[in-house]
């Protein structure tokens, strides 16, 4: 029951020294300094298949998660990590046949997860006002296989999003978030979640003062730290150095009056 | 656009002084030490709406998301935390119309997260061997609507889960994981990712011993800290105490030799 | 040639359930909801030693330590934790015979590492102006047998702290620090270490922006966590809950120019 | 009263951009790829100057406190950091006049922190069975003026440490410490601190097995997470990344029975 790797597909490549690459079975050679493999030899396996290198080493192909897309992406920004990515997709209540807006779009790490998890009864509806950053992200979606999802659109006008009293759920990843609250209070349906991400404190206590000045409740600030182990059963213990920062996460609800 | 209430709906209710209560819309009085508002006065409204209390005070009715559900699941057990359930969503590529394993079910929580994530047209098969305990997340998934995607079932037994190359992910949490980790491994599809949680390092060190003698490749160990902040913008600072500790995730992906 | 318990000295007893108190060797009984134990019982008996209780219970005397006296301080304001004074010890060069100020005592529990660190030949100029925090914790410094290193002021005045150019080091904590900056820096000898804690991000900015308008060099702000581990080497985990924050540490060096 | 900078002194000297270097008040010329200044300059001038170098630059002398030599020992291993170096010290009672036991030397950044503290009247030995570490680390403790509180010993022979009841203190940095635990309890006097560092979780398995086999009591584990923040006061942020781990620190207090 496992699926066939058919032309065209996305793998994730695992070599024995633990590197891992996000590729597709075509007709290409994949290049190791030790060893090389033909791509397309993994067309017609089940993935989870070891295909022998032209020197004996094996190559693991397995079917890309959505946390093997994300860190995969071509990136122009700094992207939203999978430890953040996680607790938004749960604060947000992200799930399938929601309508989720989120702005700005950046290079569509998020953007990828929101719509995997909205699945094809959903809608994502991503602004971003830089054009080259809107092609990178339809890039990185189109080839996740995700694209029919989401609605790719520009700059906010002074109307705001589009959406009024439409969003099941709304993010901004934005430089000045405070900015565009009022609209994402107008976008949002009553009750709905709302989320933020900023990388200074600055902004985090400016972001906290516009929330307290519009009918928000349930405010709600945090950081996720990850912490990777070295996997040596005999000598377990942390990786010598670790990410300490990202950005922190605001989330709210929206209500009608206060 | 936003939703009516209707009875029998569960609210989430905020009062003034910042506390949040999953309750139903039914003819009810809920009592705050301050006030008291008829939970019945909320049907026909809609979410985001403010309700006085006799005494005047507002009451916020929002609609709850996963994380109100999985946080005030009714536990007989520890359950798993929002913080771990977002990267477990995330590392598994839990999306709509997939199938995950589980075992054990304990008192819900992550079933919650799994079952909304996948859909009406996904599957979770839950494996608990106290029946009080598989009891308990019946209601628990019975309250959040989504009973009818999760299918309930005991120990597992000498012939392992029975599920065959069936499961698109995987995850155990369970006392002595490696006792499950052969079966786990006839469940998963080819490639298909496989996660755990366990909470002491002991449990580790043996669940690497353990992946390291079967066919998975990939592995991972890391840990998730939240850390909440105090929300007054002038005196923006982390809250005085957080969780250390909940538990230890360890990924996998499953190869069909090695 | 350990040394003998004398009549009146400090000790630390612990029990056998784990629990520990700062006691001294005197005439009264101490009690435990089991057992109870004559405290000079341990008189004349080298410290280490175990004497049993009335019922047959361990009770173990220890010399009490800096870390000890600093967790058993009288207080009537929030201290400064070991794990910020052991980095504060060691950025501000701490060390026999050096002249350290510090602003405000509190209840004294940095003060007393710093007047314990300094030595006989040291002294430690502490400056407090709310009388009862004097008072408090000058009982803590003698009983810790440190009180004559240490001098007591008041309220700093227009002319600032009365060491000029004689401070091997200064530490601040004070609500608004920025507000006797140019005081320290007065007090400091040149190139000598200054430090700050402060509990919110807003105090942070502001003592940054003060530091930078006059002539500190060797910037560096800082938090420290400190995560305890349950003791059973067989179920080795992190406790489940930490202190998530107490302040955040700010150092610098002065300069005469800049 | 700022000392003068004499012949031969350490200064830390800092340049414009934010580096700093512990270098020799001598007769050599100090070059960054901008500008270039006669260290000889800041003799007979006091810490805290600013000499100009060839283009204007200026450049900033203060005196090397321990946290600055411990950065700047030369090293042939991992040393011990100042993070953990500073609850150390408090933990274990580091202060003016007190004897203490270390094993093994290492590159001595422990060692310098420890004679520094114990004074002039205290006494550090410290066990070292290589060779070439012992000679590394009496450089760094000679360059620090710190070389005649410290005895170096070679290899802890079965008999031992040589020293029987007489430590105040102990502390084992070696691969495996409860090799030498009988020893170090046997060191040490009645009721007096041992501690120990281990990178990885299976050494504190096994040393807290150890410890409970022996009489100490007064078990403890801990890690210390140290995090640097951005000083820019309009964007205040946690630098993104830091140190996840040096290693786990073991403290005990040795009794006599148990």
């Amino acid at each position: 029951m496992t699926e066939t790797i058919r032309e065209g597909d996305f793998i994730l490549l695992f070599t024995p020294e633990g590197g891992h690459y996000l590729l597709r079975a075509e007709d290409r050679i994949f290049h190791t300094h030790r060893d090389s493999v033909a791509l397309s030899d993994f067309i017609g396996r089940p993935f989870g298949s070891v295909t022998r290198g032209k020197n004996g080493t094996p190559f693991y192909a397995v079917r890309p998660t959505l946390h093997d897309h994300i860190m995969k992406v071509r990136r122009a920004t700094q992207i939203i990590y999978p430890k953040e990515i996680g607790i938004i997709l749960v604060k947000l209540d992200v799930s399938p046949g929601k309508t989720v807006v989120e702005c700005g779009t950046g290079s569509g790490a998020l953007t990828l997860a929101l719509a995997q998890t909205v699945g094809p009864e959903g809608r994502v509806i991503t602004y971003e006002r830089e054009e080259r950053f809107q092609k990178l992200a339809q890039g990185n979606l189109e080839r996740a296989g995700l694209l029919e999802r989401v609605v790719f659109k520009g700059e906010v006008t002074e109307d705001g999003f589009e959406e009024k009293e439409e969003a099941d759920a709304l993010f901004l990843d934005v430089r000045e978030p405070w900015e565009l609250l009022a609209a994402a209070w107008q976008a949002l349906k009553g009750g709905a979640p709302f989320g933020a991400l900023v990388p200074t404190v600055n902004q985090v206590s400016r972001l906290l003062e516009a929330l307290g000045e519009l009918p928000f409740i349930g405010l709600e600030v945090q950081e996720i730290l990850q912490r990777f182990y070295k996997t040596n059963p005999e000598r377990l213990r942390p990786e010598d150095r670790m990410v300490a920062h990202t950005g922190y996460l605001i989330f709210a609800r929206k209500v009608f009056e206060r």
